[in-house]
């Protein structure tokens, strides 16, 4: 696989063309930011752990039936993706209230939700990706029903892989984003990355009660160093795949 | 009928209680308020118009098969209503991008949208009636799903009646803000009120292109003096409903 030139360039990652037009080479980034990009950082050691944590999810999400535009991991900070055509949408799972959830309807965070919530948001710097509804993703032209509806399934079954994963590492999987598109052939298939910048990952191993994160709010929140953190959900993950004979390597 | 305590005064209407234990008391009150409450005015003549024109509104629904909780008017300012226990929501139904929608999506003001857009605020002058989906709905215990779809059916049936009744008059219907509740038998009603304060009104007579705000934008955006348009609304809607046959007296 040859890599050719650069497409996109993101806030966590590039994306270059390669000699397969259906394939896309990824390289994850040291870049952390967060309130839209008014906060940023680079912080070492960032980009190879997210590119090898998403790989392991996306395999450990595959075993269980959930597919992806994940093809293999290339180097410690590359990997290669199906090309996709992506839903200009942030879809939102969140089991747990927190973050922008909890600050939009005054609950308090850590409250339980009485069933998992789907959210969308318009992907949109401008605009600050604000929350867009069913109806309005239809009126504006993003997706037609049956692509919501599509996407909302898939969705709905990340949410359910990805819980089983993480209570078995002893994390709390408070919510999470994720990204679709279409393949060249028109399938719908779940995109972008499932790492500790795009999901809320509350440890469990303290039973004390006392929120201890294992995600971006250290940075988004000036908690303390997101590295360890990133490590400690690495090593918990690859040796669940270890026990699960999931293959993970380069 | 006796006008009993005070159950509740809000920015535009006050309730009473009744000797009947499921009718109330309105009054409505020439206070206009913007912005949550930011901006506020005392206007002589609009609680009389608005009173009026939702007593009109609520009897050309009900002539289309759109039920309500309006029992009648009883004076200028006054009317008796079925007494509900009410959702926190505010029903947002959008035939045109306007307002809120068409800032939040950098959508131009005026734009036809595909189909009819259903969208909820949660109620909370505190938070500023945040835009909330139907999981967060549910999750947050505010509606179940079966009222959702209820509630839901009812907004698209009153758009869609509004829409004949608003065209008849030369008026186009860009959006409205209906609130439902449910009476002591468990039925659910259209409730609240359905007036200029509460839909946007563009005047269609001159066909110029240009936008005359018949609502209550005219006071939002510092436009011009609500009475004359409020009194326009009226007048029409009275000229359709003496057509119509449709009895919209005290």
């Amino acid at each position: 696989m040859e890599k050719l030139e650069k497409l996109y360039e993101g806030k966590a990652k590039k994306l270059y063309a390669t000699d397969d037009p259906d394939v896309l080479w990824v390289e994850y980034m040291n870049q952390a930011t967060a309130g839209n990009g008014e906060k940023k950082a680079q912080i070492e050691g960032k980009g190879s752990l997210n590119n090898r944590i998403t790989s392991v999810i996306f395999d450990l999400l595959k075993a269980r039936g959930v597919d992806s535009h994940f093809v293999r991991r290339i180097s410690e900070t590359e990997q290669l993706v199906k090309k996709m055509d992506m839903y200009p949408l942030e879809i939102i799972m969140r089991n747990t209230a927190a973050g922008s959830f909890a600050k939009r309807y005054g609950v308090e965070e850590g409250t339980e939700l009485k069933k998992p919530i789907l959210e969308f948001c318009l992907k949109s710097d401008a605009l600050g990706d604000p929350f867009i509804n069913e109806d309005g993703i239809v009126a504006l032209g993003l997706a037609d029903e049956d692509e919501i509806a599509e996407i909302s399934r898939q969705a709905r079954a990340v949410n359910a892989a990805l819980l089983d994963i993480f209570a078995k590492i002893d994390v709390k999987l408070v919510d999470f984003k994720i990204e679709e598109g279409k393949t060249s052939d028109g399938a719908i298939l779940l995109a972008d990355e499932i790492t500790p910048d795009t999901c809320r990952l509350w440890d469990q191993k303290d039973h004390s009660g006392k929120i201890e994160h294992l995600d971006k709010d250290l940075f988004r929140r000036d908690l303390g160093n997101i590295i360890p953190a990133y490590e400690e959900i690495y090593d918990r993950l690859m040796a669940l795949a270890a026990t699960e004979g999931v293959d993970s390597a380069e």
